[in-house]
C-alpha cells in the first residue's frame, strides 16, 4: 500500500508539472480563440451555405460531390496546404418513391422513411395486416403470428445504442418467420410526426424484405388500435435499391507544422449525410467546426509545431468506406498520427471530449481541457472512439470525440428537421473554440502527446 | 373620490356575500369531482378511441360522420337525454394530391400543406421563381417584382392573431400584382419540418391563385438562399377544390335540469378537425372533456337545477356553419341560455376561463372559479368569445372559453403532430374537472347567473 501511495504522489507531481507547463503557456492564446469566436461568423455562414446550397449529401449523390467541390475550392482560397479530395468508392443506395397508407380502419397517408439499404416492394406494393410487437423477445414468443404480416416494432426510444438494433436487424429477424415487411417506430427522442431514417445491417436472411421507419405517433396509434383487438391494414410502396458503387472523396487540408510537420493531429467530421433535411447537426456542423478551427488558428498567426490536418470523411452514414480508405491511404503515416479528433454528435453546447488513449496521454488531455472551462467544455470522459476515428485508434492512434449537450440531438437525427435553423450561433462557435484549442495545444506543445 | 370608495365597499360586500353562498355550498362537491378525475380514464379512453378509429375529421368527410355516429351512440348508452345530431350543410373542401419540389439550386421534395379553400394548380403544376417577402408592407414596396412569381411570405410566428393574416389574405394581396401562387411559412411556434394547414379567407380578387403552407425550415432556407442573391425555383402541384356542400351534424345531448329544465348551460367544443393528424387537441379533447364532464356529474348522482347541454359543433375549422346553425335552430331558447362554455384551445393544463358577460355575472364566475384553485384553474380573464359561442354572445348569452397552458398549442395546431400521444392524462382530466365544476355550479346554484 505504501508503495502505491508513493507512485500516486509521483504521478500527481508529474500531472501537476504538466498542468504547470500547459496551462500558463496556452491560457492567453485559448482566451484569444474563445474571444475571437464571440462574434466570428465565418464558420456559421459557411455552414449555412453548405446546408442550403447543395441539399442533403447522401453518399453517391451529386449533391455530395458538389458540396465537396465547393469545400475544396474554399479551402484552397483559405490558403490551407495539401488540399485535396482522396477518391473512395462508396456504396450507393437510392430511396426512390415511397409511401405508406393505412387502409383499415380508415384511409390515410402515413409518413415513412425507408431504412437505408432496404430493398423495395414489388411495383404494386405490399398490403397486409400489421402485427405490432414491442421487442425481439416478443417476436420469438409469437413467431407463429408473423407469417404474411407487416411486422411493426413499436419500441420507444431509450438510448440510441439500445434502440437502434431494431433499425439494424428487424428485417432479418422477422423474415425468418415469414413477415412480408418490417416497420419500426422511428429512432428518435421527440416527434412532430417526424420519421427518422438511417442504415440497416446487411441482409443475412435469404429472403430480403422491405424495411422502413414510421413516426412515433403512427407507431403508437397502430399499437393502440391493435391493442383494442382491431385489425390494422397497411399498404407499403418502396422503390429503394442499391446501384453500382460510385466515386466519392475524403477531403484533406492542412496547416503544416512549423517544427515537426510529419507529426499529425487530425480534426474532422463526416461530409456525407442522409438524403433528408440538410444534415446540419449530422454532420455539416462537425465538418465546418473542424475547418473553421484550423483557419482561425492560421488567421490568428499561430504556427503550431505539428501539422493539423482537417479530414472530412465521406460515407460515414452507410458504409464507412471513407474512414477505411483514409486509414489504408495513410497507413505509413499512422505512427505519426498524434491524435485524431472527431465531431459527430451535433454542434450544440460543447461539454468536452471523450478520449480513448493511454493514461499518460489522458493527463495531458485533462490539462488542456481545463483551458475549455470558460466555455463549459472542460470535461473529459472515457470514450473517444467515434465512427471515423475508430479505425485509427485500432492502429494505436489516441482518439477524441467532441461531447455536446445532446438532449435534442435525437429530435433531429436523420430527419428532415436536421436543418441549419437548429444551429445556435454561440453554441456552434463554442464547438469551434473547443476543437481549435484542443487541436492547437496538442499540435504545439513541446512534448509530443504520448501513446 | 369618497363616493367611489363607498361604491367599491358595497361591491366588495356584495361580492363577499356571493362568495359565502357559493364556495361553502359547492366546495365538497367540487373536491369530489377533482378527486374522481385523479384516476378516471373514461374520458381519456374515449378520446383515444375517437382519435384513433375514425381518422381526421374534416367537414364533409366520411370520417367525421362516422365519428359523429359513434359519439351519438355512446351518448345514448350513457343515458343522456335528448341525444341527437342536428343536420347542417357544410362547405366541403378536398385536398387531393399535392406536392412541392425545389428545382434550383438543387432538386428535393419539400413538404407542404395546401391551405383549406385554395384552388388547385393546373395539372402540370406551376413552376416559378420565388419572391421572398417578410410582410404585406414589403409586398406593397416591391409589388412590381411579384409578376409571374411564386410569392413566399416568410413571416415568423409571433402570436396566432398577428401571423394568421398571411394564411387568410396572401393570395388576394399577391394575385393583384400578378403572382402565380402564394406560399406562407407555417403558422406555428415550433417546427420539426412540420407544415400547418388551416383555412384561408374567401377569394376576393378575380384571379384565384393556389395557396399553401411550407415548413418554417424550408421558408427560412429559401429566404437565406434568396438573400445571397441566388435564384430559387419551385414547382407546385395542388389538386385542392371545393365540391358541393355536404350534410354534417351538430351533436346535442343533455343532462336535464331538475328544477328549471328550460334553462340551459351549454358546454362543448367542435367535432370537426383539419384533414391531418387526429385533431386531438383541436378539438377532440375539448369535445370529450365537455362530454365526460357531464356524464361524470350524472354518475356522481348530482342533479343540477338547470339543464346542462353538450353541444359539439361541426365545421368550426372552415365555415362556422355549425355554430350558425345551432344559433338559428335554438333562437327561441336563447333567452334561456344561461351560459355557454367552449373548450377549443387544447386540453393542456387548465388555467381558468375567459369570460364575456356582465360585471354582475363576472362576480359569480369569479367565486365559482375559486373552486378550481386546487387544480390551478381559478383565473378568470376577459375574453370568452371563442368561435362557436361568439354567435350566442351576440345574442346576449354570457360565454366562456377554457384557458389552458398554450405554450405548445401552436406546435401541433393543424398539423399531423396533433395526435393523441400529445395528451397528458392529468392535464386532460383537470380540463374535465374545470368544465364539470363550472358547468355544474352555474347549472345548480340557487340564483340564476345574471346577464
Amino acid at each position: 500500500m505504501v508503495r502505491y501511495k508513493k507512485i500516486a504522489v509521483i504521478l500527481c507531481l508529474v500531472s501537476l508539472s504538466i498542468a504547470e507547463d500547459i496551462k500558463p503557456s496556452y491560457e492567453q492564446t485559448s482566451i484569444k480563440i474563445i474571444n475571437s469566436l464571440k462574434s466570428d461568423s465565418v464558420g456559421y455562414n459557411r455552414l449555412s451555405y453548405l446546408c442550403d446550397m447543395f441539399g442533403p449529401r447522401l453518399s453517391g449523390s451529386k449533391n455530395l460531390e458538389k458540396a465537396i467541390d465547393w469545400i475544396i475550392k474554399e479551402m484552397k482560397l483559405d490558403g490551407l496546404s495539401n488540399v485535396k479530395g482522396e477518391r473512395v468508392k462508396v456504396p450507393t443506395w437510392i430511396r426512390g418513391e415511397e409511401s405508406l397508407q393505412i387502409l383499415v380502419p380508415y384511409i390515410k397517408d402515413l409518413k415513412i422513411l425507408g431504412i437505408g439499404g432496404s430493398v423495395g416492394t414489388p411495383k404494386a406494393g405490399i398490403s397486409g395486416e400489421v402485427l405490432v410487437l414491442n421487442s425481439f423477445d416478443e417476436l420469438e414468443e409469437v413467431k407463429y403470428k408473423a407469417r404474411g404480416k407487416i411486422v411493426l416494432f413499436n419500441v420507444p426510444f431509450t438510448t440510441y445504442g439500445e434502440t437502434v438494433k431494431y433499425r439494424y436487424d428487424a428485417p432479418n429477424k422477422a423474415a425468418k418467420y415469414g413477415a412480408k415487411a418490417t416497420l419500426i417506430r422511428s429512432i428518435g427522442s421527440w416527434s412532430m410526426n417526424t420519421p427518422h431514417t438511417g442504415t440497416m445491417g446487411e441482409y443475412t436472411y435469404h429472403k430480403k424484405i422491405p424495411h422502413a421507419a414510421i413516426t412515433s405517433e403512427d407507431a403508437m396509434m397502430i399499437s393502440r388500435i391493435s391493442k383494442r383487438g382491431q385489425k390494422v391494414v397497411l399498404k407499403l410502396n418502396m422503390d429503394g435499391k442499391f446501384v453500382e458503387d460510385r466515386w466519392s472523396r475524403n477531403i484533406i487540408a492542412e496547416l503544416k507544422g512549423s517544427t515537426y510537420p510529419e507529426e499529425i493531429i487530425v480534426v474532422g467530421g463526416h461530409i456525407d449525410s442522409w438524403d433528408v433535411g440538410q444534415g446540419a447537426h449530422d454532420d455539416a456542423g462537425g465538418c465546418v467546426a473542424a475547418w473553421r478551427a484550423v483557419t482561425l488558428i492560421k488567421e490568428l498567426g499561430l504556427k503550431p509545431r505539428r501539422t493539423i490536418r482537417i479530414v472530412l470523411w465521406t460515407n460515414e452514414e452507410n458504409g464507412g468506406k471513407g474512414n477505411e480508405n483514409y486509414k489504408n491511404e495513410h497507413l505509413s503515416e499512422l505512427n505519426n498520427h498524434i491524435l485524431a479528433i472527431e465531431s459527430d454528435g451535433g454542434v450544440f453546447a460543447p461539454q468536452g471530449f471523450g478520449f480513448t488513449g493511454s493514461e499518460k496521454a489522458r493527463d495531458y488531455i485533462l490539462d488542456i481541457a481545463s483551458l475549455l472551462d470558460p466555455i463549459g467544455a472542460g470535461t473529459i470522459t472515457n470514450w473517444g472512439r467515434a465512427a471515423d476515428v475508430a479505425p485509427l485508434n485500432d492502429n494505436g492512434v489516441p482518439v477524441m470525440s467532441l461531447n455536446v449537450d445532446n438532449s435534442k440531438y435525437f429530435w433531429y437525427h436523420h430527419t428532415n428537421a436536421d436543418t441549419f435553423d437548429k444551429i445556435d450561433f454561440r453554441e456552434f462557435n463554442n464547438c469551434i473554440a473547443a476543437m481549435a484549442i484542443m487541436s492547437y495545444v496538442v499540435s504545439d506543445m513541446e512534448k509530443k502527446l504520448p501513446r
